[in-house]
């Protein structure tokens, strides 16, 4: 115990910004308080202990005989609110600075916060100069003011809530594969596939690299999907998934858009139709989608109470809802039959547009909906051919939801060989793509799979309008900071 | 169910390899088995019950009156055997071949395999042409060669098995951070920090881009680790970690190194000492070993019975033991008393190089061994000074472990604005580095933490020689298949 007293001592006196009030070594030998994560101290699991707990101060209140203070460490929205003499105020104890409190926790006379930290000494570890430091005490910050801080922007209660639902969320996910069977891979971030559309590709080369030859001998680009080594996994398991960071060279700064986003894609075989990736897709979603709601309750609800008023009972009527299934067909008579005056054409052959979508979402009741069967020839190469006429399509879903648009695309793939490499062929893509064929020549099955915008997710089930609002550090053009 | 009998025969008849016994109508609307995976088969759980398995064929024996398969799908590494009135068999069932089996599960007389499918009928989904097949039926083909045949190898059982426990060993990093209160933290792959040793860096642009300005208007690179990103948070969550792809642009194809390397990295806030550190990588090195040795314990055992048969041993002898930690100074002592004649130097002041970090390791009794402290000139700039003299050195700390060397390396950080700065300044990179200097001027607290190299941790608990064989796509200089 010496020695831990006499470390903490150590600390504070190496600490160059150290100050406020310095612990006694005989008061620590004493009794050496455990410390406790804020969520654990207002729990309310350790009333009547003697605990030390560490954070940030998010509010200081200085009354004649009284100071009040709230700390947070990140372990949840609640701050731990720290009841100490006002001989213990000091004016280095401003909003944002680090401190470590030693005191006893007791019930708290307040309604809202059943617990408290009666103070005996409050350690000063880190300052923070309120007239520099860019977020203020008592402001709600908007998300665009505090995007413009993205080293800072985790220290305040919104983007931190954004933080801990996103680790929620992504924990979720695996989980739900997990329980379901799924394997999980981790697909590469460099490959040397590049047929997805030259232009959207990150090429990747050493950096100051002279020699005429590239590194990897062939040209090497940032991955923007993982489905086709999925796709090469699911020839030897049935139920795979990856989980990761894909990119696209795109040139826009729009509300929807990232140079380096995570997709959540999943591979499934034997698949014999569409509806056994749509209940993957749909069961995915609620799934997440309910564990983050039951895990992070308080930050989700700060979202919906704070951010984006309202949502809270979008996100119900989707999870109250089975998602429908129309087909593109379908779709397309629902638009021409609209009374909108939409700027994209809406024929049987185009693409659907955002505009398109969410009129199809708004027109299935503002639920998630999934539109299939394709036309063929919007369809990359390895979409399975439905053989169907005299309207060609293929066996492609989409999912859309509120808000968002596309959530979630996939389709199945092309398991036939003739077929598949009759289409390579055509492309001139059959060298490039010999290993891909050779998944067909050796015990081929059925399958398909899908990815998933995780962003976009976040967007969804938080009603967040902005890619940028749902990611650690955002990357687009003209922007990559820190 | 006239419905799923009426798809099941769409796939068999359109498949264009579809061959074998194709179901009747009447049969299915019957009954329709349940589709079991081959590990909820073989579990015992559904004897006599009517199923459907789905898988590809790992053996085939045909004897005069029966027929034996075994059908293996990635649940597990047991395939299920299946057993047929010879009228069934099928020059297309071989090895590698896809099938579908309905049957009844049975207790089999098999000692080894408790259960077994006797079959009704075998549907042959996908054939696989036995003499261009790379692998062959009951031989034992080596890591080396698998690798070959980056596209196939996974229908191996060494290499199912390895992306079993790959994925198993993922799940139960994100458990022990979980448990511990670590929140997740995506942190980038593309940054525009440069200054880690710009030989290493891989550089990226769009595909095709001609312009003068850069794509992000800066510099952008491959991240080498998600240290510093870590750090940002660690100012306003006490524990973090981050777990995704890293890499490096070494000009190497040896057995320890590649371009593209999964990285689990760590950061703990209020840390007071290397101590707060080494404990997280003990505890999280037996908590993820000790998780998959129980939960792929088949996958594991084929490692250590025929791929590195003894290794077992080696690694029941680090659990067993705490981890010895010893400084950077008695490391060297320990050198230059040993007789080993090494080929590199052991003067205070030198790097550790591999023969010295095997011979600490052997030293120690062959289990891991933390060294702490090292010389402050070898450190980056975000090592804590320890202030200490004559030998002046930074709290830094690698783990090293037997076969591999060094699996882990951390450090504090210095948190002290004024020590950071002059070392910035120092090296001229006070402007590239200013945000990082805010961390220090906002809340700064003492923190440190670690990164460790997850397919370093893979060789070392299977005892797996080369780097290339525990991921699922190796990188490296000239290659990147796939």
């Amino acid at each position: 115990m010496l020695q831990a007293a006499a470390k903490t001592l150590s600390v504070a006196t190496t600490t160059s910004v150290s100050r406020g009030i310095l612990l006694s070594i005989r008061h620590y030998c004493k009794k050496t308080p455990a410390t406790l994560r804020v969520s654990e101290a207002v729990s309310g699991a350790e009333l009547g202990a003697n605990v030390k707990v560490q954070g940030w101060v998010r509010s200081v209140r200085a009354q004649k005989s009284h100071l009040f203070l709230h700390v947070n460490d990140g372990s949840s929205l609640q701050s731990l609110q720290v009841v100490a003499s006002s001989a213990l105020n000091d004016p280095l104890l401003t909003f944002g600075s680090a401190v470590e409190v030693t005191g006893t926790l007791k019930k708290s006379p307040n309604q809202k916060q059943p617990v408290e930290l009666e103070a005996e000494q409050i350690h000063i570890v880190g300052e923070c100069n309120p007239l520099e430091f860019p977020f203020k005490i008592k402001e709600r910050h908007g998300l665009e003011y505090i995007r413009q801080f993205p080293h800072l922007r985790c220290r305040t209660n919104a983007f931190s809530s954004l933080l801990r639902i996103r680790s929620e969320a992504t924990t979720a996910v695996h989980l739900y594969f997990k329980e379901n069977g799924f394997l999980q891979i981790h697909t590469p971030v460099i490959t040397s596939n590049d047929c997805e559309g030259a232009g959207e590709l990150f090429k990747i080369e050493p950096s100051g690299y002279e020699e005429e030859e590239h590194f990897f001998s062939v040209p090497a680009f940032l991955t923007v999907s993982g489905q086709l080594h999925l796709e090469l996994m699911s020839g030897a398991f049935s139920k795979v998934y990856t989980f990761g960071p894909t990119f696209r060279a795109e040139n826009s700064q729009s509300r929807r858009h990232l140079a380096e986003f995570y997709m959540v894609e999943a591979e499934v075989s034997f698949a014999q139709s569409l509806e056994d990736l749509t209940k993957v897709m749909e069961g995915m979603f609620r799934s997440a989608t309910e564990h983050v709601f039951a895990h992070c309750a308080e930050d989700v609800d700060l979202f919906h109470k704070h951010v984006t008023p309202g949502h809270r009972e979008i996100v119900e009527a989707m999870l109250k809802n089975r998602f429908p299934t129309i087909t593109y067909s379908e779709a397309i008579d629902i638009l021409n039959r609209s009374s909108e005056n939409f700027a994209f054409p809406t024929d049987w052959g185009c693409d659907l547009q955002t505009e398109h979508e969410k009129y199809l979402v708004k027109h299935c009741g503002n639920i998630p909906v999934f539109v299939t069967d394709y036309p063929y020839d919007l369809k990359p190469f390895y979409a399975r051919d439905n053989q169907d006429h005299p309207e060609h399509t293929a066996a492609a879903v989409d999912l859309l939801v509120p808000g968002v648009g596309e959530l979630c695309g996939g389709s199945l793939r092309e398991e036939r060989l003739d077929l598949l490499r009759a289409r390579l062929q055509q492309a001139g893509l059959e060298d490039t793509y010999s290993w891909y064929l050779d998944l067909r020549r050796f015990g081929s099955v059925p399958h398909g799979g899908f990815g998933m915008g995780f962003e976009r997710y976040l967007q969804c089930i938080l009603g967040v309008d902005n890619i940028k609002d749902v990611i650690p550090f955002p990357r687009f053009s003209h922007s990559c900071v820190l």
